[in-house]
């Protein structure tokens, strides 16, 4: 898997940094017996961890990403508390004409939706060269808006994520990051990522009301 | 005090329950030594406790506040992760038109903000109307946008968020709601923030780089 | 249900503080659509957030505990994070004769239990009688010993512990103050208490195991 | 520094897996302006970091720690919330005869403290070997017993660690522990624990209560 994937019109995900991994979980694990267990039995064992319950094996694994993405994307990110964020600030930053724009609008949507846009990147601008302060000036800036993060977060809190946003009823567009992300979970701890495919994810496509919990 | 304050043009911050105070905070602080101790001595007992650091006794005072913000400032707000957060949200709201404008433009400044605006909210309320989904249509939506949430938060993380949105380096629009929180904090915690005061704030004039530390 | 429920030989968990409840839980999860809703469908509505998995609404309720257990049972209490702890300390306090001794021991187990921790105690209090600091000689004293503390958690991290805590797998003497507890959260928020039991807890006889997730 | 330190008379504190470090600080921070910045320029940024109390951008650095220390150091350890721990379980392992002796006893405290703590590990092997449980027989067992556990903690965590364990205050105990983890956090990340060293730790031996803050 490449390091950087492409999501949606203009954003991306790329992993940085990553500690951990499917034998640290089993190792950890097993310190609770004081057993040091073989490698060929650590898919088994991240499996029962999982089945179990037993989340703090998991968090010794540490995903760090750079994200770029629509602000109305990074405000339903940032509610997920048990992570790690640096982004860049409106306050200093010039915002880049750079917005999302929907795949599925039709065309008379989208002609409105991108003058509306643009007509609000003008204004920002205008006001900046007015000598508006910046981290006022972007009050008029929209949603779609790209903005750019770091996210560090460990393997439990990114199941957590995973769960939550590539369920069904998860926006479209917070999902597709998701599941670049789950591509990356799986290439870096595959035991664990598919243990949670099978036991916590199951069926994406039915609804988690009509589940059995 | 009264138990809602308007801040900005048009938000405010309402304090919706509390629980503990300072009594609890002397009294599960003096757990430890298993003494009772006199109810005149707690305003001694807890500047002490702030000045050596001991911040747990304040995690047993529980403040929740309704707030309403712009979304560029519940943007700063929530990375404060040690707290609880529940938001209208615009994927399933019809947004109002509702949105700030700073007191401190200029007559010119103003008009222009205020016409991109304004356009935004007509071309989302077109582009709702042709049956595009709200979670898509506030693409075009400005971060001046008020937003409703509640906010639940311990007094030990809400001193660090006072900390942090009273400096002088934060931005002006989330130092008022700071103010007003820190209102009803020296309301229902009196002795406590005023120690907090003495001992950490300090003189909000003078810039953090350039204090002692 | 009284304030206070004994537990094990020696110990009780007493609520001493709650903030929140069913209603909360609904009216703050009600927030994300701008309705207000009728008291009557909270139950329906705090049972679709369990099984949605959404917790948040949850963390606007919050319970303060008074908890007296062996140090055995406080070490797995204390793994739990996401909650404030002040618990007395054997630095300071000189520690009673006051322990744990398992029910099912046989006569001949319990006699040379008892003898042991006895022994224990007697050397703990020659050496703080020779002036060695309370710190160092709590060094022989046995795991048994009783402990108290304050214990501050909101519902959704209650329904955690109690999730893992009343597991046929958890250590019976912890399950002991996990069913008092369960009492406590049943009787200020019966709605969402019984949700939960419906939902996540399941047949608690069934190992976790066995059952399909 | 080597990998693993020997703490007090038979403990230990092992690095096993570092990520991140004062680059990582850096150039996280930066994002904030979007700018690049030299690594010459690092240290100067750390150090503002900390004097502004900005502390995310320390949270994506990493370190696993193996950790042998007694129980009652344990028990300090396991209060700092904002971790990973997984912890040999007595309720499977038998305990080892492996205890804490402090070095500063007279020899007739020595005498005595070990003669109770050698009886009760007498008692825990007779109670095992008459098939009482483990997790029962360890009622008995002396609070000195040697633990193990896995730590994973980031820089912002261990700063605050390190900052309230490396304290006058602190007991003599976890202090031994908490120099060796500022040696390894000064060699992962010189500039940070610099910074760190120089604008919170201050002068260690004047007591905090004596301190300006």
């Amino acid at each position: 898997m490449e390091n950087e994937v492409k999501v949606l019109d203009n954003g991306f995900a790329r992993l940085v940094d990553f500690v951990g991994g499917d034998r640290s979980a089993a190792t950890s694990a097993r310190i609770s017996t004081m057993t040091k267990g073989d490698e060929k039995d650590d898919a088994k064992l991240v499996r029962y961890l999982i089945k179990m319950k037993h989340g703090t094996p998991f968090e010794h694994s540490y995903f760090t990403f750079y994200i770029k993405c629509p602000l109305l994307v990074a405000r339903q990110w940032f509610r997920h508390r048990i992570s790690s964020y640096n982004e860049m600030s409106m306050r200093y930053v010039l915002a880049d004409r750079d917005y999302y724009v929907p795949a599925d609008l039709t065309d008379s949507q989208k002609e409105r939706y991108v003058a509306a846009v643009e007509n609000s990147f003008d204004t920002y601008e205008e006001l900046v060269q007015d000598e508006l302060r910046k981290e006022l000036a972007r009050g008029v800036l929209p949603v779609s808006t790209y903005t750019q993060f770091y996210w560090t977060v460990n393997a439990r809190a990114l199941m957590n994520f995973l769960d939550l946003r590539l369920d069904i009823a998860a926006q479209y567009e917070i999902r597709e990051y998701a599941k670049v992300l789950h591509g990356f979970f799986l290439d870096k701890m595959p035991y664990t990522a598919q243990a949670f495919e099978d036991l916590i994810l199951g069926n994406l496509e039915t609804p988690r009301t009509e589940k059995d919990l």
